[in-house]
């Protein structure tokens, strides 16, 4: 009887787990540095905290399953509902702005294709509690500043950044009723990914007349927010979303990563629940899918039975992200396990290298040996084969100290290699 | 509509996710010290890979989920069947023995109670590839040194040593028939949790003769190995499990964690696939759970579709430790969050804020600012609670540097705090 993973999910044999490390201990450090706290949610909730209130497209990705008490329950297929219903449960006593990351582990039910996978790990930056645009900002930061950090630059990657609230407005300006914005969003969201004649075809299909359709484009491809007060025609609703743009600029200009980001009104989300500034990460040829993607969504803590307060954010996946820092060679090389292989010079010497091996772990050094008592050759191929750094082989109460990378080699007596005073 | 995390599941605020990392952290530090390399499954696998063979216990905890197309999942419970199914699949190119480890979340649908929750996580250390009774002193090493680490001794926490095959023997010695055995052996697995009488009720319940029982008793409480032998009669087929417990207690004394180790055949284990060696590490004073356990289960992989190789290993959970430590006050003490935050100290100094928080940050420092414009007092108000270690108040390109431990406070040119050559 064999046995296999599902498919859409990945096994991590220790060279892939040490990328995955790798990922997720930038992610840690940045993070930190940004003065982000960690915190995470359990792996499953009760389904309705899904689909409340992000839209169809995630509760269509959801692994649902039953408790012992008949209850429905999901699988996370994303953390920020969660994050709302944490806060939420806390809100009198958590300092506000709450500055929080995590790097959960998601499920979603979808067809596993390349930079698609039914699990994923997804680093979340998000600002709670500030309705400051330096709060989009400092998270637009905090994603720029991982990408510098891996080695990545502004032209090997891009944030682009558009607006929910100038969208509506365009879409309001070029005459689409309200009541069809929503769906209308949905469509913008699919542009990137179609033809100019398919992306017609499916606006039309949502009602837009083909004169709305020029319209909304004309904003989507304009190239400065000038050009979009122009195109918005000076609707005063819209001045106060214009002007935050700018100081989102200026304030991404200020803190030194001008240079990945660029204004982008093409960028809508998927996700039902934004507000405000949207934003995603694409490699400079947009090969790949979305690195990142993020924005506001200021109701989303209401609509989970909590106060109306501030909130943005964004999430990073480790497929999309694996695959690109690949293609750049932005990977670590994987090194070496331990420090010492240990191993019995002569008959008798085994009890002493147990007990080496024991000294030097117990002092926080890395040390491996041999189970099997067979040659010092075959021992030495041993300690290549695990990539240690030196061999230390055992005398009676002295060891000899082989560099494996130089071949040089030292006699020392035991004690010293210990630590311990020699005597 | 309120919502609330699901019964028996953690919701990891800052402060708990800290202990978390940190309990983490040592365990990723001690298994690759000891030359252990990790690994990781998905979250979910086939349901039938957790049923085939690990036996009742986990068979009725499980959370399982139905694919797409209509197959039974499951949340994993444990991961070693996972690990089974990953080192079969690459049995060929792994070089033996495999010295893996693994800090997973598992998922276990039972009643929450003190020290058992339905979500944890585990860190497993397994050896596979070797019968040597080196690979299990080896995995007791770890646990043990690990215990260490966070400042337990061997008066705070005992790995208690078992074996199934003697005890298997035990019981033939004891005339219990072979048909009998693994019910048995679950019964004696409940027995430190039952009172004598109750022990007894349950035994004969299990078709054991009061003879039968008072026999069976006198080998689990047999304090040493020479006892032992002595009770088991000189049967062939138990000397060489004899020796092996034997080999056992000299290797764990030459690698110095003697202290940390007892004899104990009241150790048996709750899950099907042991085989050999099997351990618990405890309190001393048995208040709590078990907060690790292990042994051999050198059948596991060819049940799951593989060769016949030796395996051991050990699973130990956050929720019992956690406990311990925290009972022992062994958990780290908070720290701060930040090293600088930056306040503007006259009007206009904003955008140096930004440019120096930026400059900071980039630079690997952590430093964090306030997104409102207020007085200098708040913002240092702001710094203390976020447990900054120091301010720095920019005034043009000034910046006077205060540590808000000791008050002191020295004033800079900010490119010296950028780390730029002034001028």
């Amino acid at each position: 009887m064999q046995f296999q993973g599902v498919k859409g999910t990945r096994d991590f044999y220790p060279d892939a787990m040490r990328v995955r490390n790798w990922i997720i201990d930038v992610w840690q450090r940045v993070s930190l540095r940004n003065g982000f706290e960690e915190y995470d949610s359990p792996i499953f909730e009760y389904l309705d905290l899904f689909t409340v209130k992000s839209g169809e497209e995630i509760a269509s990705q959801l692994f649902s399953l039953t408790d012992r008490g008949g209850r429905s329950l999901a699988i996370r297929p994303e953390i920020t509902p969660a994050l709302a219903r944490m806060v939420n449960a806390k809100i009198n006593s958590l300092p506000r702005p709450i500055k929080w990351f995590s790097v959960p582990r998601l499920c979603r039910a979808e067809k596993p294709q390349r930079g698609r996978l039914r699990e994923l790990f997804q680093w979340n930056v998000d600002v709670i509690g500030s309705d400051s645009i330096l709060a989009d900002a400092e998270c637009i930061f905090v994603a720029a500043d991982f990408l510098r950090e891996v080695g990545l630059t502004g032209d090997d990657v891009r944030v682009r950044i558009g607006s929910r609230p100038l969208t509506i407005a365009a879409l309001a300006t070029a005459g689409v009723p309200a009541g069809r914005t929503d769906a209308t969003l949905a469509v913008l969201d699919k542009r990137p990914k179609l033809t100019e004649e398919a992306f017609r075809e499916v606006a039309s299909g949502a009602g837009l007349t083909g004169e709305q359709i020029a319209a909304v484009c004309r904003f989507q491809d304009a190239g400065s927010v000038d050009e979009i007060r122009e195109l918005l025609g000076g609707r005063e609703d819209t001045e106060e979303h214009l002007r935050s743009q700018e100081e989102l600029t200026a304030a991404l200009d200020a803190m030194g990563v001008g240079d990945y980001c660029e204004l982008d009104m093409r960028i809508v989300r998927g996700l039902a629940y934004y507000t405000g500034v949207v934003y995603e990460v694409f490699d400079r040829d947009q090969s790949l899918r979305a690195v990142a993607g993020g924005g506001r969504y200021d109701n989303l803590l209401e609509v989970l039975g909590g106060p109306k307060l501030g909130a943005t954010g964004f999430g990073m996946g480790d497929v999309v992200l694996g695959i690109l820092l690949e293609e750049k060679g932005k990977l670590p090389a994987g090194g070496g396990r331990v420090e010492y292989y240990v191993i019995d010079g002569e008959e008798g010497d085994f009890a002493t290298v147990m007990e080496v091996v024991g000294a030097l772990r117990r002092a926080g050094r890395s040390a491996d040996f041999s189970y099997k008592r067979q040659s010092i050759g075959k021992q030495l191929k041993a300690a290549n084969r695990c990539g240690a750094a030196k061999a230390a082989i055992v005398r009676g109460r002295t060891v000899s100290v082989k560099d494996l990378a130089t071949g040089e080699q030292v006699d020392r007596p035991l004690a010293e290699l210990l630590g311990r005073p020699a005597g």
